[in-house]
């Protein structure tokens, strides 16, 4: 099993060469004091060591082991504690919280990365912060100045871990279904009781206190979505001068035994009369969730490229060892008794579909990253509201179409080390199964389709896709762009079929769910395209520094262009089969 | 969990309707005293039960437990013993065995259905027995006399089982690279040395001797695949008498811990000067082999319909039950808080997905089936060769594209269950694990891929190809053909797919592994376009008689012309980027 090395060489291709981040950074007043390139390029090193060095050997260990229950008590495999103890430390959890409250204060440009390392090195024990770093950021947008004191220092600092409480047995993707019931209590806090499924790190032992954020009723409320309100619940009360209290009415039923992500513990969590505080207006729970659920979604499609970028590391390593037949033309490896299988064409074909989706996967979330960063940090109204619709068109596309191609990348780096890939210690097969589950969790990819195209495309009247397209094609007028024409054709076809769904879907509301999932993936090509297209305009300009990366990035920019683009034919010609032929059977006759 | 129901009326439509095995096996004289239609539906409702009733309880218990090796010995699950003893007495291991040592001598074209059933009910049982009526079907086409009379009868009865002994650690699609060394020995017989690697079932506690068939090289053995020949080494040496006697200078160092078919014992097998015979002609071993192979390979394909098929039954009983949202057409089911999920466009998409792909895997299982039984037993011996030639042809289709749409298949049905399809009791995981290796073992779907475009299609001049097609051509030339011109354009688009990539070979030998795995899956979707058709022809004639089935068939055909088929267009113009865009990276740039 190899070794992972964290992408700094890439990642600085993005930020300094490709998205011009200095320049971005510069004109934010937030982020300006905090960071230029050099200290970027500092913290992206340290967090490929933390990666590297303490995530990475605790993850077959984890898988084996797996978090442990035991009379509502949960038990994390040997090392995590002590990694999280490390993370904590670092300010990892904090990395992008605000300052006000002991956050760091870094853009998500920077901290997509760092997601993706941590992922990389070890899914399970990144869940654990990834869900805090969430929570927080739902307290900081949404809660009273009160509970942001209470709660966000110590969370920013690691002592106290966030659970994000929304399923229940009978309520997934429809949340209005939900059960949970809030009592007001005459001193303004509120009773929670009901039952939660799927709760990652709703228990563990990493922390001296987890903040749940649930989504409750209150006792009036509407049926439906409209009716769903968002409270803050400790597992451990939190006393007036901040110190622990007593245990609230809050406890850990069960935890599930699943496919992968086996040391992150996924929690059955009981709320009994637990004691909880509003956050937010009432009934606008959903809406206060989302800023969390937005912020994990893209968190879980980098899980994709995580899992990903590890997996290929691996298979590139095993390629370039193993010898077996010869190549197509000829021996290559003479003194050896075969070629080390790296020569063979479908190897190649193998290792760089994963490539050219793990880069282009990265360079898309350093887009939505700086995208959310305007949104945020922007000093221009209508420039923050631009960058807002354009994140809210590419989160969707961003967390199906990293973890849909994640899991191909995976099962191809599985591929290519053939019998070994499904044994155990040679953890690609780890890889897999831990990657399935960014395809199901915070909304299916099935949910994901839907509100891109549904909400973002047809509901939307086309105005996000349009902003978007027409940067696509500003940019394809430049001079030096690689790729134009291939680009452009591309942008047109999904332009065309936007159109054509948009015209069925007047008609017949199933046009819409009936073409979603391939539309995602039309999206996620044509948008690769684009980001290729810009790789490569920026690698053909620096060829002669670093000849070696920039011929690299070239190649691949290729390959994608040759070889992967062209898959778009199929998903348009399947896509325009339309709705009819999947409603000709009955339930019953399935 | 749902419980398995084997698709006993799929297969009558196929045999009865479609195939007219009935005629077909009375112009086998061999088949024709033994078998008529009313027989084999029997056959199959024993092996149906077989499979829910004895062999489906195991799956999940079996997974769990996994098998276990202590000092040499392996221990399979709880309940395995039984049950392979049950399998045992019901002659199953010989159903398609020679009767002249005990066999049934059933044909293949009912055999391929027994074995669907018997992998979606519980794949790790499977693959002891099928390793074994392999390992017979070699013995019994190249083994002398001597060795039949001894070890067939007893492996027919499932007292023996076998196993095939390839792999060693250097050496696994390049098995010219193999160490294993046979000295002869004044008796006649040999002394086998050597380590092989993933073995299935080469030990086990269901039966009283294990028969390893063993790739060896002779002392004076030429280099490479020339030089291989092949072995009986049996556990347990066996008396002149054939009971039982010493135990052979044969061991088990250990079991592989794997992602899935976690009970079926994958050893490695050592061989210390062990006793062994040669089977069939010196340097002759790879070819006797590949007759167990290619048996095995198109076993292992169904391994693929068969796990598809079960998780398909799951996703469909959660897609009918479970309850959430809203159909996008307005409230279905109206009494209820939200409509169960089998109303919403992608959920059917999946469901229809799987559908047609099981339902024409299980059409094309039955049409190899039926050639090879032509290959074996037909009367006229230009059919014989035809049939041969066409066996050769679908083979690597079957084996790749059966398991390939089986990995999609089964990724599906667990989507299909959300967040539940990544838990382990309810099963839909497991299916997922266990079918992700049979894209690797019997030689990887690359493998397939290189041997189907390669060996072929472009090696053989397109003769084979030419007569499949022709067979297609003819069969739309007939009154009453549905979607005849879609199928006949898919017809010309993989003629024409099949000369671009002959005419570039000529030139450049990698343009055959740069392509071949995009061709396979052309190759297989045109394929399953064809049976489709064949189906839906019969369907649409019979319906009047049971509306229920056959308006799905035409249905499920419907779903496929308009929304699987297409995909060929993104599979030919990726293929077209050709290889060039491969070989730019050099190994370290990788």
């Amino acid at each position: 099993m190899s070794q992972y090395k964290a992408p700094l060489r890439d990642i600085q291709f993005l930020l300094n060469d490709v998205f011009d981040a200095g320049t971005q950074w510069a004109a934010l007043p937030e982020i300006a004091g905090n960071l230029d390139l050099d200290t970027a390029a500092a913290i992206l090193e340290e967090a490929g060591k933390l990666a590297s060095e303490s995530l990475a050997p605790l993850n077959r260990s984890g898988d084996e082991e797996g978090a442990q229950w035991n009379e509502g008590v949960v038990t994390t495999p040997a090392g995590f504690k002590e990694a999280y103890a490390t993370y904590a430390e670092g300010g990892w959890v904090g990395l992008s919280g605000n300052p006000q409250f002991g956050g760091m204060g870094m853009p998500k440009m920077l901290a997509v990365h760092v997601e993706e390392m941590l992922y990389a090195a070890n899914s399970s024990f990144t869940l654990y912060s990834v869900l805090s770093s969430g929570a927080c950021l739902a307290l900081d947008t949404h809660a009273s100045a009160e509970l942001k004191d209470t709660y966000l220092p110590p969370m920013y600092e690691g002592r106290w871990a966030g659970s994000m409480c929304l399923t229940e047995a009978h309520a997934g993707t429809d949340l209005g279904l939900i059960r949970t019931k809030a009592e007001p209590r005459a001193d303004g806090s509120y009773a929670i009781t009901g039952s939660k499924i799927f709760i990652t790190g709703g228990e563990q032992d990493l922390t001296e206190n987890i903040i749940h954020l649930v989504l409750a009723k209150l006792p009036d409320a509407p049926a439906g979505p409209k009716g769903i309100s968002l409270f803050l619940v400790p597992k451990v009360l939190v006393k007036a001068d901040g110190s622990l209290g007593e245990r609230n009415a809050v406890s850990c039923g069960s935890i599930e035994h699943k496919m992968g992500i086996k040391a992150s513990a996924t929690c059955v969590m009981n709320f009994d009369g637990a004691t909880g505080w509003l956050v937010g207006e009432p009934n606008k729970g959903l809406a206060a969730m989302f800023t969390m659920m937005n912020y994990e979604r893209l968190s879980i499609g980098i899980q994709g490229i995580g899992c990903a970028e590890a997996s290929y590391q691996a298979a590139v390593a095993y390629a370039r060892d193993r010898l077996q037949s010869r190549a197509p033309g000829g021996p290559v490896a003479k003194d050896k008794a075969a070629d080390p299988i790296i020569v063979h064409p479908d190897v190649r074909r193998m290792l760089l579909t994963m490539k050219a989706f793990n880069e282009g996967g990265r360079a898309l979330a350093t887009y939505v990253g700086a995208q959310l960063d305007q949104a945020k940090y922007g000093t221009d109204a209508d420039a923050r509201a631009a960058a807002q619709a354009r994140v809210a068109l590419l989160t969707p596309v961003a967390k199906a179409f990293f973890t849909d191609t994640g899991l191909e990348s995976c099962v191809q780096g599985q591929q290519v080390l053939g019998g070994h890939g499904f044994i155990r210690e040679w953890g690609q097969e780890q890889l897999v199964r831990d990657v399935r589950i960014a395809q199901i969790y915070e909304g299916t990819n099935g949910i994901q389709a839907l509100d891109l195209l549904g909400r973002k495309v047809v509901a939307d009247g086309g105005k996000a896709l349009d902003d978007f397209l027409a940067e696509i094609r500003e940019f394809a007028r430049q001079p030096g762009v690689e790729y134009r024409d291939a680009l452009l054709e591309a942008v047109k076809q999904l332009e065309e079929t936007s159109q054509w769904v948009r015209d069925q879907a007047g008609n017949d509301p199933r046009q819409i769910g009936a073409a979603s999932v391939e539309y995602l993936h039309l999206f996620g090509y044509v948008t690769y395209a684009y980001l290729w297209s810009k790789m490569a305009s920026v690698a053909r300009a620096r060829l002669d520094s670093d000849p070696d990366f920039h011929s690299a990035k070239l190649a691949t920019a290729r390959f994608y262009f040759n070889r992967l683009l062209p898959r778009i034919e199929g998903l348009i010609a399947c896509l325009r089969g339309g709705a009819d032929s999947l409603y000709e059977l009955g339930a019953e006759q399935f």
